[in-house]
């Protein structure tokens, strides 16, 4: 229910005109205000390549100032279109050309996209448990059914995916999406291995269903690269893969794409309402990729955010060790905490929060309940030893919770 | 029905998997590649400040590099907000404030958060007839049936409005939206007299619909400033006004806003999945606006716009004279032809397109069928001699068409 004017629920006036949908989706998840930030998935503040999107930015405008400044369609600018192509072609073993690429504000409206093409009411998506929130929302505001699958420490277990596809085709229901992040899961921070991603994409196959793959963390790999993408193990067919340079530039750019056969690519384009994005933006980034910034810039934050993710560790284990359980992650941004005994993820959130330290409660990644006892610690965006002093108040607050 | 691949329909794989809605909807309107172009609602390009841009980016990203690469959240770069708040208070004496204001990638992209929020499948929207096509895909991309209301020289005809609400009750239909251009509207030109401004928000009040204000051509006022919005005429009060920096800055920056009472907007913030805008843009307006660039800029826009609206109506009864009719706007970047005896507008269009000119048949205006005779010649993009040049091409055009 959305908060209007600072309370929880609309004016009645503007209630009775809201589409229903409005009334069932959850809040988003939003930024904290509290000094130690351990909630929002972000990047290291300091070594956001400003200066160089800055040259990147002047460059686009004095090569072309008319086509960066002139509406550039739907699916976006062809030559940075060309870039992901050709480099997806490389990372996959997969021909892609430029009309298997559109460009998004982000990998969430590339999710935004799929669902307004793809789903119709009363849908099923299939979705791990837990999973990225936003996913969800934007689900379940094209009146989708959600299902979800539970994950283990590789991800989602695909025994429990096939029983949820048969069960599915068994109630008569159509399964349009199933809903992935094999690298580095949002939340859980899991990797599928390749067999599991071999079985996934049989599996959606014979069941007439799309994947898709939400990449919004490849390129962070912390532990060498990732197991082949699911859009490589199909060979391009029937998987929609939603990347970003959010993670790898900057999440204030709003750059992102979806890469899928050309036929699904058209659709994505034609369930497009508001002329394109920024052309500005997409030739930025281009010229910022074309000057060479962006490999060694990938390989810096690699090394930082392998120092934060292993500090985070090793601080979790000595100021919270009793009271959680955890696997490091191979990439990306997150621990994913396991709460020992009867600690309640809401209580050790609050607690956390008096002390100044915020972290996510795990019941918003969960489309149909689930993370009582999960919470989702961000240790990208601090630094080591801003990390150590916010996890050892973090301790104070899991022993408080613990004690009941 | 989406093209895939340069052919007409989808893959029937891919059909197959297509929300029903998708197969419902008109292609949208695309650029031309013809040496004229006087089909797209496009800013004259030598005037795009570009140099005052790309400074201001520079600036935006040396004052806060983080906050200029960060999410910048849903809503948008508040300083901006307030930056459009107080400019709207000012222009309508309405207290508006940054909560009454959210931003979004253009106008068009502020009707698509709209109808998100409020049109459920089966609720009805009302439009003028002839409207911004865009307008009509997104409403029909939600659902709703659409209502169209004729228009004379001076917009909509309030009576013919009276009576389709009055209808509309009387079936039992929940009129959500009565969408309107009141200044220099697309593509028609007209622009609404204070009294029948008067008259629709008094309507809309009494039918409990909301008013959709879209403004993308305020601004561009070429005999002197409009009445006062629709906005301000309800005293901000049930109306949503879309607003855009694409006509006085550049549509390549796809930054616009909608404007309505608080409690209006953060319902379409809450329905909004893509994590924002680009933060670097709206700083980069932002700065741009406090170097003091916009209203020289506007005014010499003016002057250029002025110039050619004339001077294409001077061609126009010089080349066209016989077979068009037209009233000159107030305003914005169209004339809107009434083609004479027999003449189709698709024939007529085809016969320019021969000619190298592109011009716009009206049918793709019309929800509901019309606009045979219609076209619609954009005067905004060419200097004068290339205007009359394409006009007289035009001319032939329209003579072959008339001769049958």
């Amino acid at each position: 229910m959305p908060a209007g004017n600072g309370s929880s629920r609309p004016h009645p006036d503007v209630e009775r005109l809201l589409a229903p949908v409005v009334r069932q989706l959850p809040q988003p998840t939003s930024l904290s205000p509290l000094p130690y930030d351990l909630n929002a998935g972000l990047p290291d503040p300091e070594s956001l390549p400003w200066r160089e999107l800055s040259e990147a930015a002047v460059r686009a405008l004095e090569r072309d100032p008319a086509g960066a400044l002139t509406y550039g369609g739907q699916q976006g600018y062809e030559p940075l279109r060309e870039w992901i192509a050709a480099r997806q072609s490389r990372e996959t073993g997969v021909a892609v050309t430029a009309a298997g690429v559109t460009l998004t504000s982000g990998s969430a409206h590339g999710i935004d996209n799929i669902a307004a093409t793809f789903l119709a009411p009363g849908d099923t998506a299939i979705v791990a448990a837990p999973s990225y929130p936003g996913a969800i929302r934007t689900f379940r505001a094209r009146g989708a059914r959600i299902v979800d699958v539970p994950e283990d420490g590789d991800g989602v277990d695909v025994d429990a995916l096939e029983a949820a596809l048969e069960a599915q085709r068994a109630a008569g229901a159509t399964v349009k999406l199933v809903y992935l992040m094999a690298n580095y899961a949002n939340p859980s921070g899991t990797t599928l291995p390749i067999e599991r991603r071999e079985r996934i994409v049989a599996l959606a196959a014979a069941h007439g269903a799309l994947i898709v793959e939400d990449d919004a963390y490849t390129g962070i790999d912390l532990d060498g690269p990732p197991p082949p993408s699911l859009f490589a193990v199909a060979g391009g067919r029937g998987v929609l893969r939603a990347g970003t340079f959010s993670k790898t530039i900057a999440t204030g750019l709003r750059v992102g794409w979806v890469t899928a056969a050309p036929e699904l690519i058209a659709p994505l384009v034609f369930m497009r309402f508001e002329n394109g994005a920024s052309p500005l933006l997409h030739r930025t980034v281009l010229e910022y990729l074309d000057a060479g910034h962006h490999e060694p810039h990938v390989r810096a934050l690699r090394a930082i955010y392998s120092e934060r993710r292993d500090a985070a560790a090793l601080a979790l284990r000595e100021h919270c060790g009793p009271h959680v359980d955890f696997d490091s992650p191979a990439g990306g941004f997150f621990h994913w905490l396991r709460l020992g005994g009867d600690i309640d993820a809401a209580t050790a959130v609050r607690l956390a929060a008096e002390r100044g330290v915020a972290v996510t409660p795990g019941a918003g990644y969960y489309a149909n309940g689930g993370g009582e006892h999960r919470v989702r610690l961000v240790y990208s965006a601090l630094t080591p030893e801003r990390l150590g002093q916010a996890i050892a108040l973090l301790g104070e607050a899991l022993a408080e919770a613990a004690r009941g």
